[in-house]
């Protein structure tokens, strides 16, 4: 098996100078570390707890924004599209295609991320059992394209709260696609604080390193150099500052793991 | 408080004919029960198990079928939207837009919705506590239209599984939308065949009478003249031979309820 | 169908006069309804979260408190009991043995209630599928006592909550055992509180009113006239002034049910 | 932190000489490794999910077994204890009381357990969140025991289905209590099979190696040389040829989590 990737961003695209300070600091760390990385921001969170949440810089803003991290960085990008109809502009400026939870079972939506001949990136529902995913990769496959990731992000259990099965990994594995397990949503607490979603970022380290153990192709770690301060996904996002030791870590895991 | 009213029709959209003479039937049964109807049939569907599945006749089909059960039935129509870009066009032609589950908290597809003036009914995501669903309603008021309703249709229990908590009728109640009450998604068992959802529609008037005595102001159940042969959601949809005791049974809790 | 039955009571035994006067008033409150009554009290509240909480006068004191109740008021008596040794003696002061849900599954305290030859009513365990508790009536049917009643109080749902799952109760009755609903424990929120349990008793007609429509042999529902002073299961406990408007409902809703 | 400790051996004491060729083996197999060991076996299996199920050889017939593992092998033993009154009488032949899942809250039981001065190693209920652990722990420290495990085995997920939250380890070990994880019992499906209970052995490996990335003290295997012939837990026990490979894979991360 390949050595562990990561995605790793912030969860907002927030403005052209975050960006760029954002990617460069991580693709620093990536080089140290010898990791593959895919850049990860949103143009759009569409999908808040609240309408008063702020959303992101917007689609025509965030697209000059992403060819300019892949050309000045060289890093390859991925970001989440919410509608059939962004796909192909989306396509354009990023590498990578993610496809949404909540929107997993969307035949449009997949089929037309399919199309752009992107890689797709297909999270788990909240809602799904993880062997439904095969019929989620189904629908990217019969589109005509082979790339297609499935992510493990937690698990609908009880209210209000997320549980990450260790099982679902070897069965998202049987799809046939690569796993990648999100420790960042993972630890949310969805609608947990009345008109904002929760988390506890304490236990990004402890679920990352049990599903590295299990055994993925890569993790995805929201980052941002302030959290606390952060217009989205504060509470569960990591602190720029313990990226480093808490990857290095996850690629001891990993080489044993697929020892 | 209003004595309850009723949406109900086959889940799919067949044809004309089969649209027609299911509107005549309900329509008759409606009268002599003197239960307020809204006839629910889908133009596709969006967000099947299996990309293999049938989704419907699609928009351009149902438009004019929809006008005609309008025009000669004189009844008001509900159907689903999945994208903010059909929002306009298929409030044309019907009374009320529904958003699905999965969709519940896609600000955009909300807004466009509200914005068409229709009447929205949005169903409780599997994945949301009800408390939640305040925001949701929020997001529909701030877009100026107050003609809100919000649908119970089961939470996720564990894998393929969905759970009815009777507690969250009163609490979708508080945020002020009338709450209706979906007997027929409620049962189902998502993704439960392999590549079809199941579901047991012996409880579909277990379900519905607890929710009636509870206190709701309508009921949502579809049904179809030969549910084992519909092509999609026939495990848990009632036959329509069935349809008026059931009804008449959940008229005689309701009464008894808002007493 | 038998009309509804109630088994109602304070949590605790909390003294004699107490409970001399609960029964009193719940003797008059079932007189005047017309409902048969069963008196419920605990002498040990042997699984209370915290081992600093008060758990009751233990069963030395109690039985010949329970004698003088059935005695002078001429009620039956249901109580719990935990160990197999306990069952023979609490037999010769009480009608009902009651068996915790955490215990529902421990072979020897089922037969050595059954053994008793007094009614052995059964609690879902808060871990149990509906239709597992088939082999727990089976295990008190084989001790040669066919006076079995099995009791839906909530299953596991996430963490610190129950759920009522209104299914639950047509799958209990295939046991071919008289299903009683239990409206305290449903609404249970076990450990809620740090090192007690909380509750929230709004919900408590929300619950019956719905498993009374489904139809049941039996409410069960523990009261108390002061719950925010009570030992034990305030939160949860109905106040005794409410009670009998709340029963005069119930039987409303239980003669339609049974029509 | 101290090298991973191990807990195995058959789930039921079937006979002497079954018992003494099990510890045989495993004491080999854990010198070989290097594994502290200590040897399980349950004289009774008290909650069967049927009661025509096998229960074990009984108290009397086991606890010279028991003995003669100690003193021939040199083994450490636990097993499980059901009521209070047996706590003695069992302390006298082992060296650890482990309370059953179910019974996690009967104060009672802990209090016995506890004040034989044994090792009481807890196992949390199914029904019992993490954090709620440490009113457990405080009943045993209250009663002058200060040798107290705790077990994580799953959690209730839905109906006949157990998830393990990796989250639950690092919750339960600020109880103080050294933490064990039982990889056996967190891949049961209870009540799956009808008149029994079901599970998957294919996924120990994989939430044991979870377990100890996470870092935990132990971890409890059950093993069978022909676990599909067991009297109970067959589908979810290892087969004592797969145990060394397992354990040295195990050991490899322990090393890793604790460096």
């Amino acid at each position: 098996a390949l050595p562990l990737a990561l995605f790793a961003g912030p969860c907002q695209l927030e403005s052209r100078a975050h960006a760029l300070e954002m990617a460069s600091a991580l693709k620093e760390i990536a080089g140290r570390l010898g990791i593959g990385l895919v850049y990860k921001t949103s143009f759009d969170k569409a999908n808040r707890t609240s309408a008063n949440a702020k959303r992101g810089l917007g689609l025509d803003a965030a697209l000059p924004i992403f060819a300019e991290i892949r050309e000045s960085l060289g890093l390859p990008i991925v970001t989440d599209v919410h509608e059939a109809s962004q796909c192909a502009r989306v396509a354009e400026a990023v590498d990578v295609l993610q496809i949404p939870a909540f929107l997993c079972r969307q035949t449009d939506l997949l089929i037309a991320a399919a199309e752009t001949g992107r890689v797709v990136k297909v999270k788990k529902g909240q809602f799904l059992a993880p062997w439904d995913m095969k019929n989620v990769v189904a629908k990217v496959l019969a589109a005509g394209n082979p790339n297609v990731l499935v992510t493990e992000r937690g698990a609908s259990f009880g209210y209000n709260t997320l549980v990450t099965d260790m099982r679902a990994l070897p069965i998202l594995a049987e799809t046939g696609a690569p796993v990648v397990f999100d420790a960042t949503h993972s630890v949310q607490q969805p609608g947990g604080q009345g008109t904002a979603t929760g988390g506890d970022r304490r236990f990004v380290p402890v679920l990352a390193r049990a599903a590295v153990a299990v055994g993925v192709a890569a993790v995805f770690i929201e980052t941002h150099q302030d959290p606390d301060h952060a217009p989205s996904d504060g509470p569960n996002m990591v602190p720029l500052g313990e990226l480093e030791a808490l990857l290095r870590n996850l690629q001891a895991f990993d080489r044993l793991a697929k020892a």
